[in-house]
């Protein structure tokens, strides 16, 4: 059967949802839309196919956009059926909206849009066109996405004060509905992330009048509800938690009780903020952030596989050339974004999207080339901002775990264009049209080349610079001289083989085991702590980790996984951050990360050839007394299991259209 | 009084109006947006100001877009009443909007939006916001432009079949409103601009159901509607037309009455034009094109004087950097939009409009400096078109118009990079930072040399390879061998003084006198060509073709100027354009060029110093009986009257506010 699709040009469905995305933060009261330049939508777009029709055919055009089709010579309108003579056609459809991207949808046997369909915006080459999966019936509009729903009532309501307190089994993202059994009258929804937040009507961050027709509120973060001047039983609440559906296909069940409840809340955490984008939080920031969404395609690639989630999010941080600004102003971000490319291939084997990104990835490493100092470290401009965490680092001239990043990007780059290389090898043995084919593999070569020299310097001169030989550790800069360590660039230079394995091991004794290098407080760097120790084999250390820092935080409550928690906090201020009452965001999707750790380390699955969905196993049965895992590698879903004394695994074709 | 203004990211207005007005053209049934780049407004904008507070203030800030506004460190939500304290005070207003740019409206006695504030994109330095006179209440949104309306009632009315045809006093862009007798009933109206169109159901342009409610049409371009099925009296008809209030400020009056007649359809053709911005037509296509909106600055300079028209005009055609494709895809309209900058400084002396657009002057002479051939002249790449006229030129190789046209922007480059460069030179004297203003004296003064150079250069080449001695005139093409003449480039070489004097001489005789070098048949380049004759004193000539050509359209019922007119075409196929029976567009800004030629060479008034309303009048008297004019000079109105015996001139300053 033929699948249908509405068509756009390749990006502007992302950068308009996008924009909507990062535009949706709300904040007692007052709107708060991303501070980075907001990436434009085109507003002019031709749609064209070429046919050869063999038998008289009719089709259809649909569009909320302003324009019209074009068979051979003959203009028609949208929405009229248009019959095609046998022969050779050429088909365009012009559309222009403003307030949106154009879209079309084209109806027929033989004349339907799907990918095959080019695009042009008339400034550049046409592209492919833009689909999705979600966008395949006449009657929707892509500018509007329509949420999958699920009607939650609360599981305990008590009367606080003169109002009435509201809690859901878990937080939800939704629409909470009232009922007021004395009919209307105006009154306010107080929401929370905690039942403090919901209590504080001066620091929650979101409060809502309902709509005196529907009773509806806008659709919002909320475990939490609290109405003031309501007595207990007068007004029936009911929270409509709107989602992207997303299968998870992974489950994982072990002996060990703890470490199944933080995979569970970690799963939790992680549908949440996958929307139709990775976003950081669900409260706070809602927004679509370069570092978050590069960890998110870890835990992604081991929970729910969708490799549509990733390509969304990766067109939408991108954004349009020329490229002026950094990813979310964050040098760092940058350079994950080149990363993220590598993981998302590693993960699904879609070298098509890497064909389509690919001139992005060179003209964002030219951007970024565009800052280097005398030694081809990369540095700061006015106004970007170099992150890397939430921590004291010695930001002075050229930072070491920036270095390590952007070297790591010369040989994605210089990986990738080979693999383009050997594509269009490929392509060239198979078509008759070969020139083409040929230099593109020429071109591929010759950048795999370039980029493959770039690495190999950069790697030295990291070597060369950063590398203090008396604390046998990287420093953070080698140019305010104070010879500064911190775990950031050391995890980096394990996870990256910057150092080699003599000086691993000094890493590991002299900054990961140390005392005084200070701790990682942030569940996002913890990320990378735990996934080096893991590469060095320190699964003991990191299992103990898990249960402690995640374990930590289910005892304090949590139903979802913290933006940070440090477990010396007092409980009275756990809710802080950024100097903010409430300010902390409790379901964040870079505390997911035990997703990963457990099924990459400890179920021990490595995919190693992602185009053939091969894979290997090394689980670490060590550790479980039993285990019953499944684990999703390309199409299929390897199941695991472990009784204490058989190790058994199967694999499961997963059902098409999923 | 302070003004309190609207403001937004400079340029974003007219983006957004622009792509309003090229996808509004409608043809039978269905919308055809320009096929051009559309150039997206942004989404995402902060305006900023410093303030030193004397004593507590208030202020709010009133915007559509999703935003908050941030006092020092302090945010506030939009629509409240904010105080401000004495002492310095940052203020800045963050603000998103996807479906329209985002704008915003301050209102308060001391803080208060105007053209002061800045604006920030994220991707570049702070611009000054933009602002218009029209956007000054806080009711207003200026993504919505408030036209303003007159009622017309038909003229007359009169049965026609077994339907009503109705014809007002002239041509209109209206709103059409049925009210019918007998209630409501699904009727059709079909639209004209001519009597034949209107009645012409298969082949008329605009036609449209009425809206149930209402009982009105989609504003369009009427001069008679025609209702089928609908007897006499049964329905009454109103067209409720609107326009843009922009106040005529010349009058022409003389002794001769088929001149005044000429001047008063020109003016009227030409205030139908100038809507937000200087249209082409406005029955079609509806588009802003930036030849035609060259020869429109001419005949505004001289009719209504409107600087602002101008401003959004121009900023609508550049568009953003980077630019990628010529403005309209059309190469010459390129090189007309860097001439307009001068035109425009030589009316107004608006420097502050050129010193804001001076870079996108810069990047775009940068953007044709990129398909220079090995000569340095300018060549189409793919997908340019070479347009200059409709008419057979031959198109091998550089084509000599073009080449005029692009020396004409070096020199243009060279004088105002001199102008700007003396205006930072004062900036350098009454400023103590005067260091800044240096070095942009400075770079000033380097372009100026830069461009001069290269206009010198060219205006070599094009003598040494375009004029052909034999024939004593330029060749369209050097390339081909061909030697064609055409009048094209002969009439540039005056405008622009390529030529020499003997050269002009011998063009004259050779080129603008012979009756085998083709005829123009465009009043679009009648312009060019009038313009020229003039120049080289052959005012005689002109005013016969004046009346004859004009006064032509006249003769043929014409109560507004059409796109061409050729006096030998039957009657029956004089409405045929672009093989399309009502294809014409009759009502044509650029056929409105007669204001400009009996103003500049017949009342004969030129403006010598726009800067301080200096002009020269040199009327020539000898063609007239009497004459009573009234033309516009910066904000003086100059009263020009001739009784056949004395000459009088007064001057008006016009009153304040229009």
């Amino acid at each position: 059967m033929k699948a249908c699709y509405w068509i756009w040009y390749q990006g502007d469905f992302e950068l308009y949802h996008a924009m909507k995305q990062n535009f949706s933060r709300i904040e007692r009261g007052y709107g708060w839309p991303a501070f980075w330049k907001s990436e434009g939508f085109r507003n002019r777009v031709v749609f064209r196919k070429e046919y050869c029709i063999e038998t008289e055919t009719t089709f259809c055009v649909y569009s909320k956009a302003i324009g019209y089709v074009l068979v051979g010579e003959q203009k028609y309108p949208f929405g009229k059926m248009i019959t095609c003579e046998p022969g050779s056609v050429k088909i365009s459809v012009h559309t222009g909206r403003i307030e949106c991207f154009p879209s079309i949808y084209i109806k027929g046997d033989v004349i339907y849009s799907d990918g095959t369909w080019q695009a042009e915006d008339y400034a550049n080459p046409p592209v492919a066109a833009g689909y999705s999966r979600y966008f395949t019936d006449e009657g929707q509009d892509p500018a509007s996405w329509d949420y999958s729903e699920k009607i939650y009532l609360p599981v305990h309501v008590e009367a606080c004060g003169n109002g009435t307190l509201y809690e859901f089994e878990t937080e939800l993202t939704a629409v909470l509905e009232l009922d007021d059994k004395n009919g209307y009258r105006p009154l306010r929804v107080y929401c929370g992330e905690s039942r403090e937040e919901a209590l504080n009507r001066e620091h929650c961050y979101y409060s809502w009048e309902p709509d005196a027709r529907t009773g509806r509120c806008p659709r919002c973060a909320v475990r939490f509800a609290y109405i003031p001047d309501c007595r207990k039983g007068e007004v029936e609440l009911k929270a409509i938690h709107q989602y992207v559906d997303i299968p998870v296909r992974a489950s994982f069940s072990s002996s060990d009780e703890l470490l199944n409840r933080i995979w569970s809340v970690a799963e939790h955490t992680f549908q949440l903020c996958s929307g139709i984008f990775f976003i950081d939080g669900i409260k706070r920031d809602k927004w679509i952030w370069g570092g978050d969404a590069y960890q998110s395609l870890f835990v992604n690639q081991y929970l729910m596989a969708d490799a549509d989630i990733n390509r969304r999010t990766l067109r939408a941080l991108r954004g349009n050339d020329p490229i002026t600004t950094h990813i979310n102003t964050i040098l760092d971000y940058t350079l994950y974004w080149i990363l993220s490319i590598k993981a998302h291939y590693e993960a699904y084997g879609d070298l098509e999207f890497v064909k389509q990104v690919y001139p992005k990835m060179c003209s964002l490493m030219e951007f970024c080339e565009g800052q280097l100092d005398e030694h081809g470290f990369i540095i700061g401009r006015e106004g970007d901002w170099i992150f890397i965490d939430w921590a004291d680092l010695d930001k002075e001239g050229a930072l070491c775990a920036e270095q390590m990043l952007f070297a790591e990007c010369y040989r994605t780059m210089s990986l990738l264009s080979r693999l383009l290389e050997n594509d269009a090898k490929e392509c060239q043995t198979f078509q008759t049209s070969c020139s083409k084919a040929a230099s593109g593999a020429a071109y591929y070569f010759q950048q795999g080349i370039k980029y493959q020299a770039e690495y190999e310097m950069m790697k030295k001169n990291i070597n060369a610079f950063f590398w203090d030989n008396d604390q046998g550790a990287y420093m953070d800069s080698f140019v305010s001289g104070k010879k500064h360590i911190t775990r950031h660039a050391n995890i980096f230079a394990i996870l990256f083989n910057i150092a080699d394995n003599q000086q691993k091991k000094q890493i590991v004794e002299n900054v990961l085991s140390s005392d005084t290098v200070p701790e990682i407080t942030t569940p996002y760097f913890k990320f990378y702590e735990m996934d080096a120790l893991c590469k060095v084999g320190r699964l003991q250390d990191v299992l103990e980790q898990i249960r402690e820092y995640w374990g930590g935080m289910i005892k304090k409550g949590a139903v979802t996984f913290w933006e940070e928690y440090d477990p010396n906090v007092p409980e009275e201020e756990q809710y802080d951050m950024y100097g903010d009452r409430f300010g902390k965001s409790l379901c964040h999707a870079w505390s997911a990360s035990p997703i990963y750790l457990l099924a990459r380390y400890f179920v021990g699955l490595e995919i190693t050839d992602s185009v053939n969905g091969k894979y290997e196993l090394h689980p670490r049965l060590e550790y479980f007394d039993s285990l019953d895992c499944v684990l999703p590698v390309g199409k299929k879903n390897v199941h695991i299991q472990w009784d204490g004394r058989e190790l058994k695994v199967d694999e499961q074709m997963r059902p098409e259209g999923r």
